[in-house]
């Protein structure tokens, strides 16, 4: 099982937010070429009358080797001519826009205004970089997630959307509940249900579980769907030693009253995953994580290459198909 | 009257198209500070979910000295990195947008998205590029001049809009008609009565009189306001010799059943304007324009220079409050 996948590889589906799902793509696709990817669009935003999928322009910028390594978003070589024009008017340049990722917003917005579904021009996007995997947004509809924060200026509570606490605010704000706007009626997107219900593999991504991974759980019939594939679930914790490797998500999960820690991660995800990853720094806290009803796997979960990344793909397809107690195919990985 | 224009200057309305219009505006603030343009907005159009104002960002970049000069549209020193990422996706490309023009787009966008009317974001944008005059879109409500065209796919003819007119077919296909979508309903924007009201001179800028021209006088109020200021009217003739100096105003022209010269521009403009300037070109073709119940002055009307526009920035000035004999204030401002 720690071979090179052969010829096709298995199913994979992979539920994923921006960063470290990326990141966990760029290893999968590199033990199968049947991985699909099935997007939060939460943060989606719309900016100067522009449609911004941020989480999956960061999916495909990643997985095609075409993303900034330095700040993990947006492209390699990138200009910003369009944001010095911008400011230039007092225009929003808080969230940075460069100039050919502008070339990708233009196309996504003009396809939607002409009709398109977001996963048709997802497909085509994803095309056009000749990614070597299926990439769908969990939904067509919209769905935006909003959070309540303290309002820096006034007394009482905002409630402000996913962008402008992330970037806008640097996710330095105390959240007080999170809500995902249109998730109770959208609907998946064409193949996403079939996608999970056919997968040999159903992986949760390391990213953040409240505002990446929950906004793709919200939309009707994805979560059962995962629930009925938990033989095939594996997630890997996107908490490191009780903190995140980037953004917010140890600082969400307290302030929404969820333990900060593998153990945390693991009391989400149990109703959907047999398996959860943790990395090695944990690794004192595996028998607390399967307390609580998971079987644990300890591996290097730092995906700094793209041969971290193959590795700890290996090692999840490596905890499907396995027996049941917790034989820590992760080390095994280690060994080829 | 051949002097610099006292401090201040007359007060001048001057009905804009785009390029033709620019040049003379560029003019105008040389001899007057009390310059309000009234610009067609019948060829703005929708492309990739922005608002793009073609005419709109032609004067403004134009008078600020930011124009490329080669093009003719667009900023110098521009680049594309926006255009050729999008052609990476087989996005639309015909319509050209440097990166730094594309901030102009986002911000107005972003602006009008927010419930700006386009009065007031044109005046945010001319106000950042400290443009010594006013700048007024004729209208905030949808205007939009739709052109029916043989199409080349099909026997029968076709209703497209402009840009794809003028430069989707690079306006080398033959007009049947033009028409003003939503001109109806629109309305003047605020200031546009009051700025031809009490205007000392309102000059008809050597622009397109069918595409560019017509838009604007398309809006209830604004033709009858210009009629009525009739005596301090100056048009300059857009075409020179029986020809546009850049554009499709001699063809279309003909197309639509008008004379593609001198004469036929007096025909049209009689009713709005006391005076035609008409280039050296066409001197010999004096006595048939006043024919047309129009006083005619001659001049240099071709524009290369900041000093050239200036020059019949002044005659255009002279032509007002002159005596109504075809005094050639032109040659006189030749000689200063």
């Amino acid at each position: 099982m720690t071979e090179s996948a052969p010829s096709g590889g298995p199913t994979i589906a992979c539920i994923a937010g921006g960063v470290g799902a990326a990141r966990m793509l760029r290893g999968l696709v590199r033990v199968s070429d049947r991985v699909t990817a099935i997007a939060n669009v939460g943060d989606d935003v719309e900016l100067h009358g522009l449609h911004i999928s941020p989480d999956l322009d960061t999916i495909t910028y990643t997985v095609a080797e075409a993303i900034d390594p330095e700040r993990g978003w947006g492209l390699a070589d990138e200009t910003w001519q369009a944001m010095d024009s911008l400011g230039r008017y007092g225009g929003v340049t808080w969230f940075s826009l460069g100039d050919k990722d502008l070339g990708t917003h233009l196309f996504r917005t003009g396809r939607l205004r002409s009709g398109t579904p977001l996963s048709t021009v997802t497909r085509e996007i994803a095309r056009a970089w000749e990614l070597p995997m299926e990439l769908l947004p969990v939904t067509d509809d919209p769905l935006r997630t909003h959070l309540v924060i303290d309002d820096p200026d006034q007394d009482e509570p905002v409630e402000i959307d996913f962008q402008e606490y992330f970037v806008k605010h640097q996710h330095s704000v105390p959240v007080h509940s999170v809500r995902f706007e249109g998730a109770i009626d959208a609907r998946p997107a064409p193949g996403v249900i079939d996608t999970i219900n056919g997968a040999d593999v159903v992986v949760i991504a390391p990213s953040n579980p409240l505002v990446s991974i929950d906004p793709v759980l919200a939309v009707p019939g994805v979560r059962a769907a995962i629930e009925a594939r938990r033989h095939s679930g594996v997630a890997i914790s996107p908490i490191i030693a009780g903190a995140a490797l980037k953004g917010p998500a140890d600082r969400l999960l307290r302030e929404l009253g969820h333990e900060a820690s593998v153990v945390g991660i693991a009391r989400l995800y149990a109703p959907l995953v047999a398996t959860l990853v943790i990395d090695e720094a944990d690794r004192d806290r595996e028998a607390e994580v399967e307390a609580e009803g998971v079987r644990c796997v300890v591996a290097p979960t730092i995906m700094k290459s793209a041969h971290d990344a193959a590795s700890l793909a290996q090692v999840v397809l490596d905890c499907v198909g396995e027996p049941s107690e917790p034989a820590r195919p992760a080390e095994r990985a280690g060994e080829t």
